[in-house]
């Protein structure tokens, strides 16, 4: 699936969470650095779950960890300092020990899309070692 | 070609750049937040372009900026706290106005390639305008 | 004043803003690492000034920068991840050309007081030569 | 002890680290956001210990922890992209329970001092209890 069409489905559910650029976030060229869109990433896969009754520290209470295996990020146009971003996330399975999140930034004022992208996660106990996907994870990303 | 092949090419070289993970890097499940690789591939690219005799400062003074329009990572192992790391990166032309740079981090400890990676930018005026890319930046690719 | 009289002085108003700790601001500690509390920092200015009629934004627009001169933080209890923390900030006066900002980061949970701290600001062009203060800045300050 | 006379004795010293400001640093005033000093001081504190025979990395297997209960910097210079900065840093016991490190980061290009300031650190178990510093760490901070 393109990301385009990603990021029109994605926009069809409203976001799970909305941020606010930070001067932290700003680098010289004055528009995020580009390594912080991955930090909203993280804000969009947590409150995709947290929404669908699951809590992500909860997860890790059960010893489940979701380590990121791949990024992926497109970066369409700059986000600015002061804009306000909605996050637009959805996970889905991918195979029996992995799953993924897609992602969408839309600007608040234009309704611009900024960046779309994915991450990838294996599913593992603290130490590491690989675990199936426990099942009420699994409906939620059926 | 293949993530595995980029790595052993990249390998080929001397690494670029080196870095100790600091306590700023990790996150609490013990290892480098996953966005934090992404500052380490843009000390890859600036550095290699240094040692081609070009200055990514200087770049800016004329008036030529390297805009990220796509990032990728792959993470293979984790990288821990107070870890030295070998950022291997080098550069290639995609189109008259793109290029890409390859990125592979080695631990120096024991070899273990931690990830790969690769970001694509365009080449912009600083009013974000694409330009081609100058000549003698298009010899240091090719 | 003592940092506790500001604390409870800045918690007698509303927080400016309320930020949920992300898995990007912990460190291995488990902990928030400590320079995030000053990125906390800069939201609870900017939000204030903000409530008072003015943006931050604007203001770089009108020429006047306020880069921090002085940055102090005492971390009372840590912050963990997912909690949802409240930002009490507050601007005052210290000379015609100097501004700070006090500050109480509040977790919502249980009402524990996790930091206080203050930045001291210059006045300045873009350029960086001093300016005084703008009148009806100075009045949000008085 | 005024901060001119911390930064005069720590300059006395060799550096303990140098760094190389990256666009990650940056912000969109064109300098290092005043947050990112503190990571500066972070691989200050660690370097130091490590010259002294000591590895924080090792401190942590021992169970003693420093979690920092107060920072503070003041910013002389605004750090720019690119620049090689020296960060010297010292250690210094402020009680049996509490020590504390003094900063200097000093801009190679011109010896400029950029800025100073300390941080505070408890000593703890993970739990966070404070115990007392260990003997061989007092001595190095005698």
């Amino acid at each position: 699936m393109s990301d385009v069409s990603v990021a029109e489905r994605l926009r069809q559910q409203p976001p799970v969470a909305q941020v606010r650029v930070r001067y932290a976030d700003t680098d010289q060229m004055g528009v995020v650095y580009y390594a912080n869109y991955l930090a909203w990433f993280e804000v969009g896969r947590t409150e995709w779950l947290r929404r669908d009754g699951w809590n992500y520290r909860h997860m890790e209470t059960d010893g489940v960890y979701l380590p990121v295996i791949t990024a992926h990020c497109e970066y369409a146009r700059s986000a600015r300092y002061d804009d306000v971003i909605d996050i637009h996330a959805a996970g889905r399975l991918i195979s029996p020990a992995r799953l993924a999140f897609d992602y969408a930034l839309v600007r608040v004022a234009d309704a611009a899309c900024l960046a779309t992208g994915y991450t990838e996660h294996a599913t593992t106990t603290a130490a590491g070692r690989p675990v199936r996907i426990p099942a009420r994870i699994r409906e939620l990303l059926a």
